[in-house]
């Protein structure tokens, strides 16, 4: 059987981070699961909070069966909308009603749905790089095509003065990522603001509305008294994606929502979810109890801080470069060699698994998910000290 | 924001159960929802066997939380996989290995993967009238187009002396739905072997392979000792799209898998999950293990038996005509009219909704869904005798 051209496409561009992950458990088999450094993947370390696992006790126990396992509204259960719109109208001040929230699968079940919802053939999602290499992806698979802007390598914060030239009558999406997947860098206010600016001017240049859509699965994980500005207050027209996977440590589960600004019309809303009955049809149905029971829970942010302050200070007092994570669970590390596939290629003979800046749209650089055990991170830092002796 | 050509399209093909569904929950408040009689949706009243639930508790107190809530393989976790294959292997006589089985957000999930797979452009999908009016969504959402054989009135067995004329250079997948959703017909053997007969003509004439894809969410919905085919065992190159909505009354949950013939190249493996993976990611991942828990379980199949006897015999003894349904949990209706949308109208003026045939590509009937409770059956017959008085 010919596959489709869509699916080529998607074979061809497959997830480096993925191949990564597979590799390191291959890796295991060979010397042990304890030897292989596996920064390749964001797979939550951190337990789930016991109230998850208290919810889902609770549920079997008290909920009938048909009401807890059955179908809902495409939607999502009015109870639930409820509460999220209710939970983030407490926390940032917004007006959102149940109807502004669309239960998805995770956060790429949300991007997905809006990117096919929006995109015709040729339109094109403009990002900022460095960016999770997954939206090229999904924009492709939509039908239309990922931009990026370069990256500002001093800060990582959204290159603005590049952002014009990015914008065409093409232009339908302009994606943000905050806190930031590779660098671990949370986006600030006044930037925010000033994209505003940019929009306004560019809105008026190709002559129609520029949606913006931001993507938010690491919006709980912010250190140092950090916090992570709420898009919409500073961003008219704009859609949050949300997913629990990290903040509940649940990203099999496939949970999260969508919030679309309170005067979307209602067509827009019925579109994401006829697209959404196209693909998983709802979100899984325990699942959106369980958050539900859960908004106000967090994952163990002082286990990804511990990670972070360990492998932050031992990378750099070795000779590495990186700025210092502030949200997230990501290191994004210069390559002390130009071509950064070379490093990684040196690094896993050290049994230490990255993931080339490339695959982000910013080379020269490498990833490192330390969403890993902590002892790990603290023996790894041996391996990179191995590796290090080659470069500095 | 304008919205995407696909997602306008959706939204006006949209669905006519889902409608009526929502109808029926405004009726229900305000004239009660115990006096509505809601025969429009697909929502299993049968309650999940215990087992799911014990296996929930058991999942949640014995495993780590990592494995059972993490990222595992976007195909599923091996272990589900070898399950599901074995328990196949075991019943049907098949020979898959876990690599064969793709775990899927439902079988929704897993068709709108196979579509995307496999469907270019233009490029057609052949399937059997009356059929799921959603398979009309998901070929065209994935680009290619649906088109329907005319049905065989008498039987609702595939039309297959028309096949021929339906088949061109354009179709790459034929669909087929076992037991048939909305006639409650099982297919036979004998259909099967006919068909492939019918595939290996038309391959020489077309030139190319021609997938069968065999949705199965009913496959354990059999009355009166009837037993359902297993289509591999008849028709090369099939692959089975399976769901545990119906046989664990778990819709809500999406859960379901794929199971691609052995001989399948890894390439076409690879393919379905990396569109997956631009969709829903992976199937949830508690779920996934609680059905591998419950390969052996059964809704009550009792439960609709009951409904299923109650409603045939109340019906045809107030003069309405049907096929005795074989399976799943519906039944096709002839409308005394021959347009049976004025005969949908007349029934919701007493309480009942009904599906037009016309939803299924079958006009002149309507689908009843007797997944309800018992009480409610009964109830509805004096509803359909004040009805019948009007045609009788």
């Amino acid at each position: 059987m010919e596959l489709s051209e869509t699916a080529k496409a998607l074979l061809t561009g497959n997830s480096a981070i993925r191949k990564s992950f597979e590799e390191g458990a291959e890796m295991a088999k060979k010397i042990g699961a304890e030897n292989v450094f596996d920064f390749s993947l964001g797979n939550p370390c951190a337990r789930a909070p016991s109230k998850v696992k208290e919810s889902i006790i609770r549920l079997v126990n008290e909920c009938d069966g048909q009401y807890l396992h059955g179908y809902m509204k495409n939607a999502g259960y009015d109870e639930v909308r409820e509460a999220v719109a209710e939970s983030l109208n407490r926390r940032y001040g917004m007006r959102y009603d149940a109807k502004n929230i669309v239960m998805t699968s995770g956060a790429a079940g949300g991007l997905n749905c809006i990117f096919r919802a929006f995109l015709n053939p040729g339109e094109e999602v403009v990002c900022f790089a460095p960016f999770f290499g997954e939206y090229k992806n999904y924009a492709s698979s939509a039908g239309g095509r990922l931009v990026a802007v370069p990256p500002d390598t001093n800060t990582f914060q959204p290159n603005l003065d590049l952002l014009d030239s990015y914008i065409s009558e093409k232009t339908k999406i302009i994606l943000l990522n905050n806190p930031n997947n590779p660098t671990g860098v949370i986006y600030s206010s006044e930037i925010f603001k000033k994209l505003q600016g940019k929009i306004n001017e560019a809105q008026k240049r190709i002559g129609h509305e520029i949606c913006v859509v931001s993507d938010e699965p690491y919006r709980e994980l912010a250190y140092d008294g950090n916090t992570v500005p709420y898009v919409p207050l500073y961003i008219k027209n704009c859609i949050v994606v949300y997913s629990f996977s990290k903040s509940l440590s649940l990203p099999g589960e496939r949970i999260g929502y969508i919030a679309v600004p309170p005067e979307t019309p209602l067509e827009v809303i019925s579109a994401l979810i006829a697209v959404m009955r196209v693909g998983y049809v709802n979100a899984p149905s325990l699942f959106q109890l369980v958050v539900k029971d859960c908004l106000e829970e967090k994952a163990d942010l002082e286990f990804y801080d511990v990670n972070r302050r360990c492998l932050y200070e031992g990378l750099t007092r070795l000779g590495f470069t990186c700025l210092k994570p502030q949200g997230a669970f990501y290191l994004f590390l210069k390559s002390p060699v130009s071509d950064e596939a070379d490093f990684v290629a040196e690094g896993k003979k050290h049994n230490i698994l990255m993931i080339p800046g490339s695959a982000f749209g910013c080379s020269g650089y490498v990833r490192l998910a330390y969403c890993i055990p902590q002892d790990k991170i603290k023996r790894s830092l041996d391996a990179f000290a191995e590796l290090a002796k080659k470069y500095f």
